[in-house]
């Protein structure tokens, strides 16, 4: 074992995966089950910890109808965990099931779970599925259809979403459908074995992956998934035509046979483009919930305030809103005599505002602004910046919440920035329909329309984090968050559209029922619930949004919202998701309502905003 | 309505199912509903909630796709249920949905729900189910299959199972499949509409129903749903050939039109046999959830053992089977020589010992009893018998464990009742493979063995008690209870066989995989757990048990058990239920584990025994 380790790390790997014990010998006691590595004097427990994964033996058949070698197997696979335990090792990987039928594994991987301290367990999973053909459609499940993430599926419900269990993916020469594929970055998936005959052989007589593997190589980069190599080489490349490095030293040190694997999968990680700026400065937000803002009912932090303010597109789009509102208003002619009255409603501390004017002198229009504001500790920084631009003839700031403003005159244009994650929930509907009444008949509602939208997610990250709770509560609201580790399982749907101004008094409330199409090719998957994103138009063909399809490009303000499941909902292939939204009101508050009624009916969540809603 | 009400009452009838408002006018400002009744002083408090039922507009469509009228229907609703309230009704009939998506419908109930405090909402659901062809189960989902079920089910999943929202059936004219209506005995059923229409004409020209409808209304009596006479009367019975009644003094007031069926109804009761005396003494029990004892950890208290001693079916098995063992095992010719040696292990306060000595009576055999029990305080009783009885030269009494006692002579029969619901349960094997020490290589135990049995139920009852602990701990739990309000999903099968004396010493864990087909006529079922029974063969054909098909008659010591799901399976018609069970010990318990892999995986229930164990 030492050897076997300091050769591995010395030519580059980060850990071994080895087997633990070697089974010796059989009599009428049974099997006895010796540690492979005679002590654990071997090596230091840091290097047990730190560069050894565990690999159970892989004959074990805990659901063998054979009662002897299934009883044995159980016997074994606790022996090797409480080895692997005493060795601190940091995870084991398990074999696959031998049969799609694995009650009695996930039970006793399920008893062990329960009295496991640190170590994570990884089952290995072949990344195997049968295509369906267009007739096999038709008919109900054909039994000879293999998916692996069906078997897994089922060890992890009966093992209950447990943290501790996650999945090592096995790639094999030929992969699966891509939507097929993508299902897995929902999934806990820690390691991927890329075995040598994976590879294929480039014209120096290299080892390669395909386009494909390429592909779903960088996505296990970009989802923090340990590349193992596995098998023996099958590209015998003669030292003579290896590059010389500056290792060239170490001709001492026998190469490692798997290390032409190892500098390409290295290459394919130095290929990636680097993460976008943007990227990186979300990247610790990546998967982390977070409870909703309430604008309305509580006042925004200075810190808040600083970290929208500096989102410049969303602020140039607003520009570009009011610049072609106040030249379809008021016609170059004009231009010197008219002043338009434009009233920021929910002026913060003022980049509305700001925006607003530079629209005025790009169009030479000429503006009267009131800037209205609630918070009266923004309205400080407010009156100082307009002291500080000089703006003090064209801004009057009002520091009143807009419902309840008496305002001295009607407004040309209304402009607001009021919209949360999923387009109304921050209220912005309440807000501008209370405001509207200083809205001239003919005036301008920038923005004029906004519109959500959700589409169903796997994720059991997210799942987990929301469970941890132990609560209802948590289970009945809607988190922001920076979704990383998600499969999008169908394409977004249009949910609830408010339009701007809104004389006729429509109601606010809403209800919606969509109906999700899961590709067939996908194969079974898990909805953990749904993502939830906006998309506005400013002013005709000017919007902001975050949907998928149509998002404003490098804007920060918001990340998507997440409307969790209390039990996750297993999709057969071809069977479509119905789901439905609510928006109700009542007392002081706005809150959602969400549930599904296909493939089953879940409970209604969140009923009369039990555990979540937005005051008013 | 006090005219209404006073010619119902007086006529027979015990409530009205009567409308409460009437849509008056329809304007701009939405509809305006109006209470029926004029004021809620037209009848008292007590007579509205004693004899008045409220009947919700049927016109109602919450999911209808005309946006007005689905917001009038819930203004409606709410307001009726409101009214309701203010009347102190003790329950309201919902019409049935309009359509099979009924998600807006549920999710207004479901908030309506959450505030109700003690009315009961009966959802009106037709007895109705298109009954299934050999050839339609070959292909998938037929979308022109109807069943009125599994719209209820729906219905009661977005509400959460609420415990007051409950079923009131409609019977119409044809009736489906007998193992279709089977499922709404695990339902929450309060009433059943019986509609004019539905009667047959007898030969005299009065209402009669079909034996299939006879059979459903005794169905409906035994599980006290309250049978509701609708429509209008088919039948002219003119009123001379009205039978002369002892109300024939009240011909003033007009005969009530219904009275026929009334008395129709009234006669299917009457001719209902009477409950036989063990029911009798179990109603009480009915549905009433009870921990298993622990009599192996816990010392029994005189008042249990003097309920046991009483069930004398049981003993007469006993000293049947003894009987038997005694003439198997001594032939007459050695009758007077030979002495046998019987041990009853777990003696209690003496029923076995007098079972044994009566035994040996019967066949002239000669016996030599010990008496072991390991509850001092039965010990002190068990003492006083021998004494009253003269039986102190038969009989040693031993005051111990049966595990650790050092018996001074090998025994050549073993008797022991140390069963419980589930056969194994209270740890029968673990105490016989303890006692088998001192029984002679050739000699039995009584009895010699006994297997347990499951089924799969639906019981929104038993499902509604064990969630109402609000905890994880009860649902997995099993109990003993005598089940009433059920419905038997499929026949039972078998699950643990043990055998005694176990000489090899074969572990007492166990492990079983079963599959259930529930009969495709019976349509979509919910599986809220599993019932569990045993058998036991005492000696030779002499059994003992309760699993339905085999049951002793008239023996009362045991009630089933039931082995709970945490989340209710709803279970597609043709689809098997896969479920597993598992008996394993550790430390000083034995524990049973269970889940179910198909249709979709559940948690494994109980995993380490730690909700539910049976202390060694």
């Amino acid at each position: 074992m030492p050897q076997v380790l300091s050769h591995n790390l010395s030519s580059g790997f980060d850990f071994v995966v080895a087997t633990l014990t070697c089974l010796v010998k059989k009599d009428n006691n049974g099997s006895a089950v010796l540690p492979f590595a005679a002590s654990d004097l071997v090596i230091t427990p840091s290097q047990w910890s730190s560069h050894v994964v565990g690999k159970i033996s892989s004959w074990i058949d805990l659901d063998s109808v054979n009662d002897k070698l299934r009883i044995d197997s159980e016997i074994t696979l606790k022996q090797e965990i409480a080895w692997a335990c005493h060795l601190s090792l940091q995870a084991c990987v398990l074999p696959f099931p031998k049969s799609a039928s694995c009650g009695n594994y996930a039970r006793c991987v399920n008893q062990i779970l329960q009295g496991l301290s640190n170590m994570q367990l990884w089952l290995r999973v072949p990344l195997e599925k049968s295509e369906v053909m267009e007739d096999d459609m038709k008919d109900s499940i054909n039994p000879e259809m293999f998916d692996s993430w069906e078997c897994w599926n089922s060890f992890r419900l009966l093992c209950e979403h447990h943290s501790q269990l996650s999945v090592a993916l096995d790639i094999l020469p030929s992969l699966p459908s891509i939507s097929s594929l993508g299902r897995w970055f929902g999934e806990p998936v820690r390691a991927a074995f890329l075995h040598t005959k994976s590879f294929l052989t480039n014209a120096r007589g290299y080892p390669c992956l395909s386009k494909r593997h390429q592909k779903l190589v960088a996505g296990f980069f970009d989802h923090s998934v340990q590349i193992i190599l596995s098998g023996t080489s099958k590209h015998n490349i003669s030292p003579g035509s290896l590059p010389q490095t500056k290792e060239a030293d170490n001709n001492a040190i026998p190469r490692h046979q798997l290390r032409p694997y190892l500098d390409y999968v290295a290459y394919l990680y130095q290929r990636m483009d680097p993460l976008p700026e943007q990227d990186r400065i979300e990247h610790g937000y990546r998967d982390f919930l977070q409870s909703p803002l309430q604008p309305l009912m509580d006042n925004l932090e200075a810190q808040t305030y600083e970290t929208f303010e500096k989102d410049t597109v969303k602020y140039t789009q607003y520009q570009r809103a009011v610049c072609k509102a106040l030249v379809d208003r008021i016609p170059d002619e004009n231009a010197s005599t008219t002043t338009v009255v434009l009233m920021v409603v929910g002026a913060g501390r003022g980049p509305l505002v700001r925006a607003s004017l530079q629209a005025a002198e790009e169009t030479g229009r000429k503006l009267k602004v009131y800037a209205v504001e609630k918070n009266p500790n923004a309205v400080v920084t407010l009156h100082s910046l307009i002291k500080l631009e000089g703006w003090e003839k064209l801004v009057t700031v009002v520091s009143c919440d807009m419902r309840c403003w008496e305002a001295p005159e009607k407004a040309d244009i209304l402009v607001s920035e009021l919209l949360g994650s999923f387009g109304d929930n921050e209220l912005s509907p309440e807000c501008l329909d209370g405001a509207q009444r200083f809205l001239k008949e003919d005036g301008i509602s920038i923005p004029s329309s906004y519109t959500s939208f959700v589409q169903p997610v796997s994720t059991s990250k997210l799942y987990n984090d929301v469970k941890s709770h132990k609560d209802l509560a948590h289970f009945e609201t809607a988190y922001v968050v920076k979704l990383h580790r998600v499969a999008r399982l169908a394409p977004t749907q249009a949910v609830f559209t408010f339009a701007h101004p809104n004389y006729s008094c429509e109601s606010n409330d809403r209800y919606k029922k969509l109906c999700f199409e899961i590709p067939p090719e996908t194969g079974s998957a898990m909805v953990h619930g749904f993502a939830g994103y906006f998309d506005a138009t400013l002013y005709k063909d000017v919007h902001l949004g975050i949907e998928p399809n149509t998002a404003t490009p490098n804007m920060f303000s918001w990340f998507p919202i997440f409307f969790p499941l209390r039990t996750p909902v297993t999709v057969a292939p071809g069977s479509p998701v119905e789901v439905h939204f609510w928006r109700c009101h009542g007392g002081a508050k706005v809150w959602y309502e969400w549930c599904v009624t296909s493939p089953s009916a879940s409970p209604i969540h969140n009923s009369g905003g039990r555990s979540y809603w937005v005051g008013l």
